[in-house]
């Protein structure tokens, strides 16, 4: 489409585009918007500036035709003979600041808008923001603040707050967009911006020759969470199988349990049933633990049976390349409205019947966090770790190859189920962007997401065992912090569900409380400000050279006695929402004394950091012991904030 | 001064600049370089655009006349009349990518360029980099390509590469400021950038009214590292003193040794003088652990006894406000070229006579890295981890106060040692920014820095811990960067010396694989590609399904035998230059025998990561007690590269 067929296109659309002109070859450039751009109009020309098409700051009737004659010269010069089809079309030079805004079809959340600064500089420094052509007003703006060049919008430098105009031009591009759902690319730069608003002045429209297929209807799925009678098949008496760890595990489940195993026999005490035809009750949930080649008839003798909620923890499928199985798990999920998680997953724990299905942890202590993962070893480690600090789960989610349940499936579940508070989510590669994003966005609780395959050599390794596409990373990070979701930066961030805004730190060092300090202030959260009363209680129990300040330095001979008496005063404090006890070794540090402080109650969570080695590793050991988080690094105390 | 002023004056120091002419107020404007900028020039309009004073893109001299006429009235809104000593200064056009250059004056390094993108983005992106006016052509270069708009200048899109031009315009800028002393600031914005070269458009000068005095004559310093005879003042034998922990560490000291206190005495064994009077041989160095108020006097009495070193320990100087004698310590370390280091600090220790001077750790493994730190607290933590990771040192300086001996003279002093092969450096606030400069360009040995005190809340803690002022954190990384120092993002990251380039990773989990395939990539290491016999050989040992590419995942079922073999067939592979275990806890997983593994002696080095809590910990012992570096999380894994 040449420039002068696409400005009424746009016009059309609700853009605002530069005042334009066509010209014949030879015609008059009479205009009243001076200056313009002049730039040949041709089917033989493809790139205009190559062949010296293009010219600007034309003030006059004359310099443009001067303009135009010298282009016509120049054209001829690489052998293009103009013709009475082609000619030139005049716009009217807008001043401002470029920007780009363009579409892409991405092959995992479709069509999404790129918006940001342009021009050169758009290659150079990025400044992009991705949005869903879906996206409402509150999420285009988050996207829109995460640029810098959103700051020009907001009434920089005492100039006009433009932000409502370029919401509306956001809005009317999603509308462009939907209207034309066969769009594969298209490209608005610049879009130049000044006190007027924003002018599409050129653009670039790329369509699919064949529209693709709709979306398929969204199936009502059952419960997944509604789990009273539950079967584990192959639960095996091998102690090296998978299949005993999840029988093992299972045991402790309120329902009714039955294991099955073709050899018969019994499982700790319990019945082994030979095979699914000797048990005559409807089962809710099953689990598989089976050689995958004899999955699918196991699903398809459940179903008869009633059966609702399918894991199959066995492995063997798309991430070995059988797609073929894969899809037919997902045909038969399809048919028989079944909710299939995994195949090649960990399990499922699920708090409320003390339901766990998994072959990780066989103690996973009751709480209000839901953990996915798309990754058994990421899962494995993130529940040993949690064990180890006493963290609590309302459900744990193993994700696995997602034939059936995505993530999308995943969390419209848990968002209406009142034991989870709130999720976290360990991603690789995704499917169905869209529903994702609907479902992120439909949620009202608190969802913490770290994304695994940011760099190509990382996507190439995801892929190798999942078999997932694991996409852009900065379209993914900025696609979910515009739905709300938090992205964290490492693995053990997901084990904590709640964002501190005021920190207090007690320490015995200076220097490793300014680091700390530097840590809570990158990731954004606040350090507490001593209030004048808060100084004069700290004032009355510690030494008169203390910091007066937070970090609230106890000096570097505070022995338990002060760590006590400081921690009890500032867990008095009533704006603190979080304190660390940040502990270095120094000649008269007892620390395993200090540590001792975090067995007994405190009003709000206190994280010790203790910093060191040898002379901390008692210390270490008695927070192990008793199930307490502890840090070893002040990055590591600050990862989670 | 005015732009007609600073025109010539910037053209005679090397400088393009537009065409330009100054007309009085109502001389006719004829020029032969259209499109000019028509900006008035009077001593009474400082912001010329506030008042209308300035007018662009006039093509012809009626334009110009009728854009100067126009502008004449405006002016007379506000309330001016201009007269004969007026005037307006017709400036050519220049088109292109508008830069900035500019000069401040920092309060700790001095005179430092600034450069980068121009006009409104420049405090939008603030994409600058600091160049120091004393550096060389590769240490500007090295500045430049830290900034994104630098990739113009390298002939981006097909553009002619200009960097020669670039650099020259930075060495003119450099002469520029060197022949200027007493400029305070300076702005050279825009300075328009196009294929013709750098075009200064527009440029603002402050001057110092008074010039500030030369630098001090350098010193030439008797060695620090030269120590025979040491004498350890306040030796205690009251184990909860500093001065017991010192007299102890020291008795390890191949030299000769006195140990002073005023009691007398002994102290295990050793004679304890009561006063230096007693002592009749030459002192080289002397630390001091006694009392402040006494440390003065202390130094006038080692003086006739030759001392040239001395360190020390005390604190109640300047941290507590005492800059009195701080200031006298500064005078007789001039007066009698003594090398002090101090006060405040945790002590000195050296490699080659096992002279422990300090009172952290009392075993400190020989080695070749030297390590300086700023904070006793951050300094006797990474002490503790080395002595429970193995690591070594040649030298541990803790710089204190730095009354006397700055980072600077540290560094220069260590460049010269040939038992340090590397150095690290804590730092929090710095004094002679120039002189730190030049002492590490002039250092051929790789330097690794920590700076604490980023953000201005952390300014705030490490100011009123130590007194010294921390400064921008961008301009104090860019500086150090571009003299080819490593800034790190962990303390812990300060016990590692060699840069890594060639990585290999062995797992028994994709998902951390990905994970940590991200955290090298995102530090700029390189993941080592594996050959085609590399591959023949894995295969021979690995099961089939193995992953073929590095990370090298040799499947969830992997016991310490596979482990074994995968490693003793990296370790083979010349390219590697570092192996990661990364161990997750699966069902198999014999954690504490894989582990066993690095108790052996490997041709690379290997280090574990072991992923997980309670299911690590028997593990995490075993290397803990062998002395064996280990990580917990991916992230800790990844931050000393």
């Amino acid at each position: 489409m040449v420039e002068s067929e696409l400005y009424p296109l746009l016009s059309q659309s609700g853009f605002q585009i530069p005042p334009f002109r066509r010209f014949a070859l030879n015609e008059p450039i009479e205009l009243d918007f001076y200056p313009v751009a002049l730039k040949v109009e041709s089917p033989k020309i493809v790139h205009k500036s190559d062949v010296g098409g293009v010219s600007i700051s034309l003030s006059t009737r004359e310099t443009a035709e001067a303009a135009r004659d010298q282009m016509i010269r120049r054209i001829g010069e690489h052998n293009i003979v103009l013709d009475s089809q082609d000619g030139f079309i005049a716009t009217a030079m807008i001043q401002g600041e470029e920007l780009f805004a363009g579409v892409v079809d991405d092959p995992i959340f479709g069509q999404i808008i790129l918006f940001g600064k342009g021009g050169v500089l758009l290659e150079l420094y990025r400044d992009v923001c991705y949005i869903d052509i879906h996206a409402g007003e509150a999420e285009i703006l988050r996207a829109i603040r995460t640029t810098k060049i959103s700051k020009l919008f907001e009434g920089f430098r005492g100039s006009q707050p433009m932000m409502g105009k370029i919401v509306e031009f956001i809005q009317t591009l999603q509308r462009f967009i939907k209207s034309n759902p066969n769009i594969r690319e298209c490209d608005l730069n610049p879009v130049i911006f000044n006190p007027k608003g924003l002018h599409v002045v050129d653009a670039r429209i790329d369509y699919h020759t064949a529209l693709t297929g709709g979306t398929p209807a969204k199936r009502i799925r059952n419960n997944f969470f509604d789990n009273r009678c539950v079967a584990v098949i192959g639960a095996s008496n091998d102690p090296n199988k998978v299949g005993y760890a999840i029988a093992h595990n299972a045991l402790s489940f309120k329902g009714k349990l039955f294991l099955v195993n073709a050899k018969g026999g019994t499982f700790e005490d319990h019945h082994l049933y030979c095979s699914l035809n000797d048990i005559h009750e409807t089962i809710d949930t099953a689990v598989i633990t089976i050689p995958s080649c004899h999955v699918i008839e196991t699903i398809e003798a459940l179903i008869p049976m009633g059966v609702k909620n399918i894991i199959i923890v066995s492995a063997g499928f798309k991430e070995i390349g059988d797609t073929r199985s894969e899809e037919r798990l997902s045909e038969l999920a399809q048919q028989h409205n079944l909710n299939i998680i995994g195949p090649n997953c960990l399990g499922y724990y699920e708090s409320t019947q003390s339901l766990n299905l998994t072959f990780g942890s066989p103690v996973i202590k009751k709480g209000s966090l839901a953990l996915i993962a798309q990754s058994g070893a990421v899962l494995s480690s993130l529940m040993d770790k949690a064990t180890q600090e006493g963290i609590g789960f309302s459900h744990i989610l193993s994700a696995g190859n997602m034939a059936d349940m995505g993530f999308a499936d995943i969390i419209t579940m848990l968002s209406a189920d009142p034991e989870c508070h709130a999720i976290s989510l360990y991603a690789e590669g995704i499917q169905d962007g869209k529903a994702f994003l609907e479902a992120l966005r439909l949620c009202s609780k608190p969802i913490r997401v770290y994304k695994a395959g940011k760099s190509p050599q990382a996507r190439k390794a995801a892929f190798s065992h999942t078999g997932n596409l694991s996409g852009d990373y900065p379209m993914f990070r900025g696609l979910l912090e515009s739905v709300g979701v938090k992205m964290v930066d490492s693995i053990e961030a997901l084990l904590y569900a709640r964002n501190f805004e005021n920190i207090a730190v007690i320490t015995n060092a200076g220097g490793p409380g300014t680091i700390i300090t530097d840590v809570i202030i990158e990731r954004a959260s606040k350090l507490y400000t001593l209030r004048e009363d808060d100084i004069k209680a700290l004032d009355a129990i510690l030494p008169a050279n203390w910091s007066r300040n937070n970090p609230i330095d106890i000096i570097g001979d505070a022995r338990s006695e002060r760590f006590e008496a400081a921690l009890r005063c500032v867990d008095a404090m009533e704006g603190v929402d979080l304190i660390y006890l940040l502990i270095t070794p120094q000649m008269m540090t007892d620390t395993l004394n200090i540590v001792r402080l975090l067995d007994r109650p405190w009003n709000k969570p206190v994280f010790p950091i203790l910093l060191g080695g040898a002379m901390m590793s008692e210390a270490l050991l008695f927070l192990r012991e008793h199930s307490k988080p502890c840090f070893t690094t002040l990055h590591e105390a600050g990862a989670f904030l």
